[in-house]
């Protein structure tokens, strides 16, 4: 173990820009994935052209996208082929390059991918980065990236080199600014990378910047650990594929341990608020005793004592085949897929905004039937986080709510009735975990350093060629990154619109889990054997080097109909 | 990816063993670390002989140690050396072998290394697994070990091949069960594989049967993952190096996910109930902005409002130089190490036990004048927690109190104090994290499953030499494998007496982490530049190939006075 300091200059980088920025000394394995030099699809690596493919739509409610994207909606998607290049845009180009939202494993390569592109293919360049997300851009906040200061970030987790932020640029004042600021910096092009806001985002700004023949093109890039931006031409966003093999290797560890030990059921939530791809994949990758799918929750309309009783009931079948122990996977945004629950958090906002909570109870007559019920229902210490933990405007904090405690407290409660009935003889003891900070800024597995650098140099191309409107598209996963296609996709294609206070709001639709969808129906497929008997995976960590480095995620082998292993 | 299906006769062991015991499919990491083959120590590999050292004395107290262990005390050490092997034990051996207490990785080779040494050396014996730990020699539950059974457990993490147990062999009742399994199986020898507790009962057990003329002899070998069970000759317990790899992966992305993210302080609790070897480690490899060591706590004699203040001075600083966020590691058992908690808790189990806790707080008078400030400067939810989670016997549970939300509350109230005197501008957020289950049950790092084997295969040397009363040592470990040395320390010579109940007990002092060692001492050296700036080091997920995967742990490297890389 020898951390090495990093001697290319990047030191005094540093000192310029504060302590905050980077690490003057690197651990063995930071310092040996600089050097991996992410391999490109060959299409990238000789003469090509970019072609145009036939007029698109939308996703849902063609009129209204094309009222909402005058200027953008209806262009081609483009895909690149064998040929002789005959880029559109000007010979060299100035780039700004802004990350958005939640950190994802290989953005870094995103924009190591873009400056190599512009290195290699458009000669006196330049590529800026925007500090702290979309706020960058709109204060001006920027700093312009070289060869020294990208090189400590190749290939390594988290968004350091530039930061993120959460912030949106939507207000004709926000616009104004980012006009003012890609004027300013007399920028051909603006990449964008983040999930669905951001990109919805990002063609707005193209839209916007083309309805005023300002020459910025924008270009998105597919971000998202949660894995919920995807659609035929995007198979998947990056950080997804690490995040998911971090989050397994922790699932297979504790897999181990329930087994060795023997007397512990271990409540695991994973991160995944609106779609529970990431909890989908981790059950394929270890083979977890339950795990809840919120799609297939909400499709089924379950409520928390149907979820409860399903947990309770595999823990008692299990019991009668000898094992007092388990492994349960649930999303992070569980709640959210009960319709019950939804609908006594909405009557909670508004009475909690109005009313005073009364140690007599009174404010809870103000409950319909079925919520109170339900209120009743949750451990007590829910009952007050639901009370007492609520933001500015008031509102209970949804994200706060520690679901695998509950679940352990009313599963509890559920099996000590059963045993009062005589139906349960056991002991259960339940363990809660979270895993969430420590995936999100790993180290981007072989596949997602690839899958960016190829992201990122697409990027390049898109722009070089004088696209605008477009996300970076990178395809044919499966196979080796040789063989991957390149391409970029009209975002415009894959918006449809949402009514919101009266107006209506383009959106790129969150990809949910699709219980139709090869992942689930696999899934689906095997439950009941993982459930009553130990089928426990424990993929390990992540490696970097021998014969599985290279192995992509079992969502993306299942959607693009690759060979199953098993 | 692709799981292989074990086709080694196994899953039919399975279907006798019923399906709690084994996996059917394997993970590619799995089914791949079956197939290392760890290298021995060269001494191992050809003829050796067992030669004894000068007679040893105790720890402490050898007059008392030499009253409860009149056939063992002053019994010599030994050493492994070049020379034609004259074993005095039997050509072939009947030998059991338990796994006793909480799991450490490596668990495994320890007996694939028993097992491999009398299939090489001493051939037609047979090795036996108790089931679930001491309670499995007491109630005579094993199983015959054999080349298929053990196969699938090669490098594999976790205790699952047998299981473990905490139960001890201490009462006459226990030893006489205890006798009369060895004596039904005809066991030579036993194979004790824990940490201190198991190992002082494995000397007892030695002693028991030496002092019944029984031929069962016992050697222990040295297991926890809190590295608290070491001496000169015993350099490491197993499991150690692991865990804290896995825990520093973890805790490298968190700091990652601080630096970009900018706003928020982790708190994150490890592992380490008695001595904070863990979170030292842990500190070493990844530079956190503060890690608090138990044993300095206790040393200095501080305060909760000590160690809070010291907290919020750091934070504070850190604000003026613009940094908003940091990383923080405090270790599982540090209330233990605060005397004023420490009191404090005594003082609540004397009160609980017989007085009810009043709503008017009328029972708090019963406190000390000291114990009652601490007690009201206590975050509520940790007061309720005292007050209301108690274990049977009535005591507060010190180990469920969630210390890094504990410490989070009495962060936040110390700085909003500050806040309102005008002394910390800033906004703090807290983020709670406990890495425990994680790191117990992780595929043993090159280093655990090759100095296992080799403690495992030392363990077939002693006993076919006719040794007992032994812990098995494998030294000399910054050198590489082949230079190791091999032998066998007088359990008794790493024993003291601790007064209990007015009888002297026998006990391995746990290893505390000293303050004046190598370890500190460099981490006292660094961490005034590690709090102040950046210097997070992220070193990733273990590796099994590639340049760096046999690196040893910092701890034992500046133990044994090797060069230290930074």
């Amino acid at each position: 173990m020898s951390p090495a300091v990093a001697t290319n200059g990047f030191a005094d980088t540093q000192k310029e820009e504060g302590p905050s920025r980077l690490p003057p000394v690197y651990s063995e394995l930071q310092s040996n994935r600089l050097n991996h030099s992410p391999p490109l699809p060959s299409i990238l690596k000789s003469s090509f052209k970019v072609v145009d493919g036939p007029p698109t739509s939308a996703a849902g409610n063609p009129n209204e996208i094309a009222n909402l994207f005058p200027n953008l909606y209806g262009k081609p998607s483009v895909s690149l082929v064998p040929g002789d290049s005959e880029m559109k845009g000007h010979q060299s180009l100035k780039i700004g390059v802004v990350l958005s939202g939640g950190q994802a494993p290989g953005g870094h390569n995103v924009i190591t991918g873009i400056f190599d592109y512009l290195q290699e293919r458009a000669k006196g360049s330049t590529l800026y980065g925007f500090k702290g997300g979309p706020a960058g851009i709109v204060r001006c906040k920027y700093v312009k990236l070289s060869t020294e200061l990208i090189y400590p970030y190749r290939n390594q987790g988290g968004f350091d080199m530039i930061c993120s932020g959460r912030d949106k640029i939507e207000t004709p004042e926000q616009l104004k600014q980012a006009e003012e600021t890609v004027k300013k910096l007399d920028l051909d092009g603006l990449v964008v990378v983040g999930g669905d806001d951001s990109n919805t985002n990002a063609c707005l700004l193209a839209e916007n910047f083309r309805s005023k023949n300002m020459k910025t093109q924008v270009i998105g890039c597919p971000k998202t650990i949660d894995g919920d931006l995807k659609c035929k031409e995007v198979p998947i966003s990056f950080g997804f594929d690490t995040a998911c093999k971090i989050y397994s290797e922790m699932i297979g560890n504790v897999m181990t341990d329930a087994r060795s030990t023997g007397k512990y059921y271990h409540f695991i939530r994973l991160m995944g608020r609106a779609a529970s791809h990431i909890t989908l994949e981790c059950a394929l990758q270890t083979h977890p005793n339950i795990a809840i799918i919120g799609e297939e929750v909400a499709a089924k309309k379950l409520t928390m004592k149907n979820v409860t009783s399903h947990i309770a009931d595999i823990i008692c079948k299990r019991l009668e085949l000898g094992l007092n122990y388990g492994v349960i996977l649930l999303p992070e945004g569980l709640i959210d897929f009960i319709p019950e629950a939804k609908q006594l958090i909405a009557e909670l906002n508004e009475i909690l905004v109005h009313d005073v909570v009364d140690e007599a109870g009174m404010w809870k007559r103000k409950l319909r039937s079925q919520s109170q019920e339900l209120f009743e229902f949750l451990p007590q210490a829910i009952q007050e986080q639901l009370l007492l933990e609520r933001d500015p405007h008031g509102n209970v904090q949804v994200a706060r709510i520690e679901t695998e405690k509950m679940l352990i407290q009313m599963v509890e409660t559920e099996l000590d009735q059963r045993k009062q009935e005589g139906a349960y003889k056991g002991h259960f003891q339940g363990q809660p975990h979270f895993f969430g900070y420590e995936g999100r800024c790993g180290f981007p597995t072989n596949f997602d350093a690839n899958y960016c650098y190829a992201l990122g140099y697409a990027t390049g191309v898109l722009l070089h060629s004088g696209k605008t409107g477009l996300i970076s598209s990178v395809g044919n996963l499966t196979a080796p990154v040789d063989e991957w296609t390149v391409g970029g996709t009209a975002l415009t294609s894959l918006m449809d619109v949402e009514r919101r206070h009266g107006k209506f709001k383009p959106v790129i639709k969150k990809a949910m889990v699709d219980l139709e969808g090869a992942p689930f129906m696999k899934f689906a497929s095997m439950r009941d054997d993982w459930a009553a008997k130990n089928r426990y995976l424990s993929p390990g960590p992540v490696q970097f080097v021998g014969p599985f480095a290279n192995d992509i995620n079992y969502t993306l082998m299942l959607e693009l109909g690759a060979q199953f292993p098993y």
